[in-house]
């Protein structure tokens, strides 16, 4: 079969093993869709007899009011992981700095790009430093950060970041900076740049809905710039029906629960500590994430497959840039999910 | 606002005239969405809390069966638009042969290739011709070629499409045929071609249920090739999720309701029968269409915007290549909607 590189696919799972596993290899919200998200998703149905509006007019109006950003900043796409594709095809930028670890999407859209690669250091934490600035030149067409990053969950020091979209601002170099697990940190709003947007027009902001509502297989992400020439660029970058009626209403829909993501970032944190705590007390090295999912370093490198056995996926890390076998990343659900996966560790080391 | 070529863009319409029209504009099958196939697109909401299958892989079984055709020559994507992006991502053409008029979406997607441009002749009413054979020549990279043609509604004679299948295999050339029209005709099996994949390996097939199944909001459609190799790029030539679990389950339930299309195409033939001789009467020009469209030639340049007043969008077709000002397809639809239309474009005619 064919390579693919991330977390959350089941099937594979299900076909070889005959059940559904435990699912901790995706970042997903384990307190589900709101109920007026899925309502608004099941009216839809009815509605996909039109074809998709092509410029998303509701969905950015919502998003927009909900953000507090000008629609016509908004460019939608099918996911996330669509607005990279297109994002790559239209900037077309020849040299890219890139930290490692990272979301590995940024440089499969980037094949045709020479990538500067800035390793963040594990006595660091993985966390963004100083360091980083000194790689900032006017060299380079384009940095793509996450924040916070996964597979790390670390976030950039909103002093840092600042910095780094002055600096990439004062070089004539794009910025992408990923924030589709902000909404996950309890002081979302002290890290996202939306404030800077205006005043930078070479500052890209990439977001989703898809994690926090519990959503990845409906497909809705955008990104935020202010530069309106890039915009209509996205926009001609590839088909124009690329977000479907279903994901343009779960998108408005979910722009008006903003209580659901302060409800669960909370109740997030809990369960962060708890799992962080647990994992560490299974004698596993576990780095301070602020996000939703948790990476750790084992002695074990088959533990993975040893948890698949016990009926848990969770991610292998072996194939990120920058980390190796024995790194792994696991989504924070509820206090079950982590006790489960906390038992089936702790059977894992007793039986050697 | 930003430029958009095709029909089907309602939300534009209401902007403008603050009502929903009668949309003849894209060629959706009237009778709607098959009653098991609004039902399995309603249990998949709750699936969308899991990444969508990045294989496809119950959607791909059902078609398979459905077509008779190996599961494994399919490759799904969102909506046949994204399938063609990613074709010529993949194939990187440097010199096509495109016929005119045709689909435009198919130049849109190739704009870095030469484009070759056979004309197809209003005094043949725009049917493909022997003529053509003789542009085969191996200095192309690929041909793409619709079946039936859109914005015309012809087909080729089957016996011509095996000559231009055979003459692209000789020569090396790849031939992209769009069928995404044929379950439209009262003589389906007749026009595709499915049947000559395995002894052509250059051949590509593009499909959707879209139309038939009136679903183009939920993004669905695939192509079939025995190239395997090719399948391969395919799937690396963007994001892995790009097909949502809905859009999947949509076209699985769909894949198992094969008299929905042999009972809307027999119907659509009679609906057809009468639009035609209904525009015929009004002393238009129209071409003889096998499909759910019709494309006619009126000496009104206005008559589409004379239509929006009545509340009737229809598709003016003076962007097409090969045509010009005074051309229009119009979607067959149900009895109720040609004679709305008949109707006022009588009226527009009495009010000269």
């Amino acid at each position: 079969m064919l390579n693919y590189v991330h977390g959350g696919d089941i099937q594979t799972y299900i076909d070889r093993h005959g059940f559904a596993p435990l699912d901790l290899s995706a970042n997903i919200n384990p307190f589900g869709i709101p109920d007026a998200v899925r309502a608004a998703m099941h009216r839809a149905v009815d509605n996909c007899t039109q074809y998709p509006d092509p410029f998303c007019r509701a969905a950015r109006q919502a998003i927009g009011a909900r953000e507090g950003v000008n629609p016509d900043f908004l460019y939608c796409g099918n996911g996330a992981a669509d607005v990279l594709d297109r994002l790559a095809a239209v900037l077309k930028p020849r040299k890219v700095l890139l930290t490692a670890p990272t979301f590995a999407e940024y440089e499969r859209t980037l094949s045709g790009a020479e990538i500067r690669v800035h390793n963040l250091r594990e006595t660091d934490g993985f966390a963004l430093t100083e360091r980083i600035l000194d790689e900032i030149s006017p060299d380079l067409d384009a940095v793509y950060l996450c924040n916070p990053n996964n597979p790390t969950g670390r976030t950039a020091q909103p002093e840092l970041l600042r910095e780094i979209v002055r600096k990439c601002t004062e070089n004539g170099v794009k910025l992408v900076v990923d924030e589709c697990f902000n909404d996950f940190l309890t002081d979302a709003e002290r890290h996202t740049r939306k404030d800077l947007l205006e005043s930078n027009p070479g500052l890209i902001i990439l977001c989703a809905y898809t994690k926090m509502y519990a959503v990845p297989g409906v497909r809705f992400g955008w990104c935020m710039t202010a530069d309106a020439a890039l915009i209509e660029k996205l926009y001609h970058a590839g088909q124009p029906w690329n977000v479907s009626v279903i994901a343009q209403a779960c998108a408005a829909a979910a722009a008006n629960e903003p209580d659901w993501a302060t409800e669960t970032a909370k109740r997030i944190a809990e369960e962060r500590r708890f799992l962080s705590d647990g994992l560490a007390a299974c004698g596993l090295t576990v780095f301070p994430g602020e996000a939703n999912f948790l990476l750790f370093r084992s002695n074990d490198t088959g533990l993975h497959e040893k948890l698949a056995e016990h009926g848990i996926m969770i991610r292998n890390c072996d194939n990120y840039r920058g980390l190796s076998a024995g790194y792994y990343r696991v989504a924070v659900k509820t206090r079950e999910a982590s006790k489960c996966l906390l038992n089936a560790i702790k059977l894992i080391i007793e039986n050697g």
